[in-house]
């Protein structure tokens, strides 16, 4: 029998937490399959720091693992992040002590998540984590429930925020990376140590996730080819607008014959494409399936609101009991990760050179491609002041990476040819 | 106990009921919750008619009542269609005898939605209907389950791609209402009969389900306010064009403090916006929560293979066993649907006039909106060939609806003008 009143742990208290708090006494009526939800203990780093929400009268623990197996909880939220330490040994118990779990935790759902469904599955309960992916908009639940009458091939979209309004901004007021990210700091759209969202490490945790949903395998956090935007410089956003792009950090996941291939790449991707005109810190998803074909959602990624109710809907869905494996199949039934080699994928491709000023350069950059088989798109050589050399900005028609890197290497021993040729994938979708 | 073999009946072996077969059979491995799904009756109204899937093998039903209340089947999934007659009959027999029934049936769930939630609860069985609305794109899953950690307070887009369809042509091709419906029908994108489809009626069902399961109210397809696309003349397409606009048939459900609006109207929405970029026969909503903001989601709204997904979805659904109400809230304590009454909606407005081509007739609608208190936003004149007279375009400011059919009602009696002012709502989304 399930409970009318599930009494419910938190652990983490933090913007995430503390949206979960105001929403639960916002919402008295809220009431799902006609029970109620109610707090009946909490756990923080800090018991005494201020906060909008008064906890003096919810049980403190000091240690979430008690938190986690205390028989006054019927169900355990985990928002205190980060793929191990005490959010995996809080998980760990509560599943262990047969809790059903709800977490916002991208990290370790990424890379602990096999052996977690299995606990989650050994206990019969479920493990949720709707706010782990896209904050407010429900990709998990529609990859996990209303993808289950299609075969899902590939899922491509913008899933960090911060990288997405660094990305914006530079564009729209042709600021520096580095500008734009100490503005974002400041106005606290970025963390003070940026490294997991402008790395893109982030948005691999998420369509890591996504790809176990998706696909049916085991996340495979290890296997993700992941690029973040740090090295994206306006001069490449100015040129690939000049061609009719948008620079856009897409994170995809895509089926093969071959296997499985998980990417995060600074992308070029067409003005006028859904992606493209997804601004500022707004998330965006395709979702390819073989008998629906394309869907696209897109919404709030981040944020107080919209994140804790995306957490308060996997509330509802604890206490509505449903029997469903974690990701779309049973822990032990999931299908092996085999991952693509990053060598073997085909695409089209960005390629920025910067060259000395003189004649026969265009000659023999294109000879040398045109020696590795590279067959080139269009071609757009543009006088840029203060660039230190004359900027040349080629596209390809799809070509394999190998092929690709091998053009690269080549046309960066090229005598007028200043430094590296800066790639960026052409976006597929 | 739930079976390990569901054992299902199909109402219905249209293009959806077939899709459905199609999709069991190439996916013997669906096992949702690690049950097995098994057709094991169906009926349609011919049984000889060829079909692409051989259902010799298939116990037949003569009667759709029988089928529904048969002890061989487990669950009832009803594709037969219409309001009334054999579909309401076999859902209610179903529910009563307390089999779970997963429907497409936008007509049965609007009209009739609060009775059948209120038999469906009372028997303790899901009644579900994803591919009722937006075909593929579960636009119902995420409002029933997704947004419950949220309070909805609208939702807006394109329902029905027949519509989208012909006006995208229209606008593309320069094509008449008539001709580009002749052809649609031909090309079987539009049925025979198109009244539910170019009249709106079919987006009003749609947008009444979404309406009961975003506000917790009962659906109340009376209180739709329908116009369709049959009075969209090419003309209004040009000009709302040079306005910067495209027309599109937008379904919205609103909730107010004065009660719950739903309606269809064909209406300018911005170009660039992403409902003016839905095109053809793709479908599109915005959601708006006050936590989670706006999530948009877009995709196919029709199809054998999409909605034969969403079936199997709901399927699956009903395998997990969850304990969820049909509509948001517990068809007991569905709210009342209190209807705005239309004369009190406001919002910003499209007039075109066909006047005489002499002096002073711009002067006398000025005057006569002026005196009505109707501010104009934008005013257009711009000779078109062959439209009987010149073409006036204004646009307002917000104004309420009452205002706006005095003042039309005003004009149209204007000396000069030879038409009852055509109006179409601008979009608020």
């Amino acid at each position: 029998m399930s409970p009318r009143v599930w009494r419910i742990g938190v652990a983490g208290l933090g913007t995430v937490g503390g949206g979960l708090l105001q929403f639960l006494s916002e919402r008295p009526d809220f009431a799902p399959a006609g029970g109620r939800a109610v707090i009946t203990g909490v756990t923080a780093r800090s018991r005494s720091r201020p906060r909008s929400i008064d906890i003096s009268a919810i049980p403190w623990f000091d240690d979430p693992v008690a938190l986690a197996t205390s028989p006054d909880i019927d169900l355990f939220v985990e928002l205190v992040g980060g793929s191990d330490g005490p959010a995996k040994a809080a998980v760990e118990a509560a599943l262990k002590a047969g809790k059903p779990v709800v977490t916002a935790n991208k990290a370790l759902i990424a890379e602990h998540g096999a052996e977690l469904a299995a606990l989650a599955e050994t206990a019969g309960v479920p493990l949720l984590f709707e706010a782990a992916v896209m904050g407010g908009t429900p990709a998990v639940k529609m990859l996990r429930e209303a993808m289950v009458g299609d075969d899902v091939v590939g899922v491509a979209g913008i899933l960090n925020g911060t990288c997405n309004f660094i990305l914006s901004e530079m564009e729209q007021r042709g600021a520096s990376f580095a500008d734009v990210l100490s503005e974002a700091q400041r106005m606290g759209y970025a963390e003070a140590d940026p490294t997991m969202d402008v790395g893109g490490f982030d948005a691999a945790h998420k369509v890591t996730i996504l790809a176990a949903l998706a696909f049916g395998c085991a996340p495979n956090y290890a296997a993700a080819e992941i690029e973040g935007i740090d090295q994206v410089d306006l001069l490449d956003i100015r040129l690939a607008r000049d061609l009719g792009y948008r620079i856009r950090l897409i994170a995809s996941a895509d089926r093969t014959a071959d296997g499985v291939a998980v990417r995060v790449h600074p992308s070029l991707v067409a003005q006028g494409h859904p992606l493209a005109e997804t601004r500022g810190a707004l998330n965006a998803l395709f979702i390819e399936g073989t008998r629906i074909g394309r869907i696209f959602i897109q919404g709030p990624g981040a944020g107080a609101g919209p994140t804790a109710a995306a957490v308060a809907a996997d509330i509802a869905d604890v206490m509505t009991l449903p029997v469903r494996p974690v990701f779309q199949r049973p822990a032990g039934d999931l299908k092996p990760f085999v991952a693509v080699a990053p060598t073997r994928r085909v695409g089209k491709a960005y390629l920025r050179l910067l060259v000395k000023d003189q004649p026969g350069v265009i000659a023999a950059v294109s000879e040398t491609l045109a020696e590795c088989g590279v067959s080139i798109d269009s071609f757009l050589q543009k006088p840029v002041e203060d660039a230190g050399g004359v900027p040349i900005v080629l596209t390809t028609h799809a070509i394999a990476e190998s092929v690709l890197t091998d053009a690269i290497n080549r046309i960066e021993k090229l005598p007028a040819v200043l430094e590296r040729p800066r790639l960026l994938r052409i976006a597929r979708i």
